[in-house]
């Protein structure tokens, strides 16, 4: 009986994702699920990734949070259209709640839409919103145990970012381990070992997101 | 309609957890409930808390995780009683779970049981177990702005310790606004900046936690 209800929600959830991503695809506009815990660097990466890119691709942002708007704040600094979802407890957006920011948008004037999940490693896993692809953070300092122990996410995502390397001579951290860990769950991903701090690996990320624009056009 | 289902849940679970702590009481069981995001450091505190005080008291552990039992497998080699939960999917341990372990422990020779919960920021506060309090775990790395986006563990929590301090000097983190901002949102907070690597700041913690054990017994 439980099982069947939450069922019903997620296929409810699906259902909506779905007609979200036809109205995405109709103004050939991309989007990603950023998705990390709490702390992570899912808005330092967005903020890097604007800079990076806002002359040649045309960028928006939802963010979602519990409460407070820091997040949206932070981006509406890199002058790119930003709305702030706050989900008023839940762990998680689901497409419902990113429909209802449509009509902030002018779709047709934008190239790339990213959405910034409420920070959790588990739940945002399960509600699609209309992506047409996921990408995670997991930070170096969070351990190289974190794909066996939170496997959904890692399957979901079609790209994971390994954030925080700076640290990596002050942790007693495997990246290699983390990596091998992460892929074994799935093969397909595509991993990027990154600074936002310093700025390293990035370029590698910005030019496999440029590759998915211009095939999504 | 919805908000009314959430609540009857919660209300089935407080019950539950109301008749795990009176078993807990009926023999002088103190039990804590340890929360974070993924990776803060919860395992890694259990492990150096029982090495410190496990000729003294007698400590047992129920580990939650989504799936797998490494938690566990780190616990049992401190050879201390510990039962490993699989949620298989459920972001947060609830009083039920914890009732289902109580065939494994023998309570009579217990002082102190801690539930490590799932890594999750915003669920595990939702949820009592029986507690007689809960503990959280806040890494440096995760940054001073968590208080303001996660505040509902903030309000519940008794205690809350500030972990990986030993990385300060390589993180653009300011501890005392992270302090300031959780105090704002529960001024009764009992904060000890530790790091479970160097050991630093642990024995204000281990005499925080012995103290409490007086006073329950």
């Amino acid at each position: 009986m439980k099982i069947s209800v939450v069922k019903n929600i997620l296929e409810a959830n699906d259902r909506i994702a779905q007609e979200n991503r036809a109205i995405f695809d109709e103004n050939g506009l991309m989007v990603f699920n950023l998705m990390s815990s709490p702390g992570a660097g899912k808005t330092s990466l967005l903020e890097k990734t604007i800079d990076a890119l806002k002359n040649e691709v045309r960028i928006s942002v939802i963010e979602g949070d519990i409460q407070s708007s820091q997040d949206a704040e932070r981006i509406a600094q890199k002058d790119v259209p930003v709305v702030q979802i706050n989900t008023g407890g839940a762990c998680h957006l689901d497409a419902n709640m990113i429909r209802d920011t449509f009509d902030k948008f002018n779709f047709q004037d934008l190239d790339l839409m990213v959405v910034e999940n409420v920070g959790n490693l588990v739940c945002p896993a399960e509600f699609k919103v209309g992506e047409d692809f996921k990408v995670m953070i997991l930070s170096l300092p969070e351990g190289e145990d974190k794909p066996s122990k939170y496997p959904l996410m890692f399957h979901e995502s079609s790209v994971l970012l390994i954030n925080k390397i700076d640290l990596l001579p002050y942790l007693g951290c495997d990246i290699e381990l983390m990596k091998s860990r992460a892929l074994k769950i799935n093969p397909d991903l595509n991993v990027f070992e990154i600074s936002c701090k310093t700025g390293e690996g990035l370029e590698e990320w910005y030019a496999w997101l440029k590759k998915q624009l211009k095939a999504k056009r």
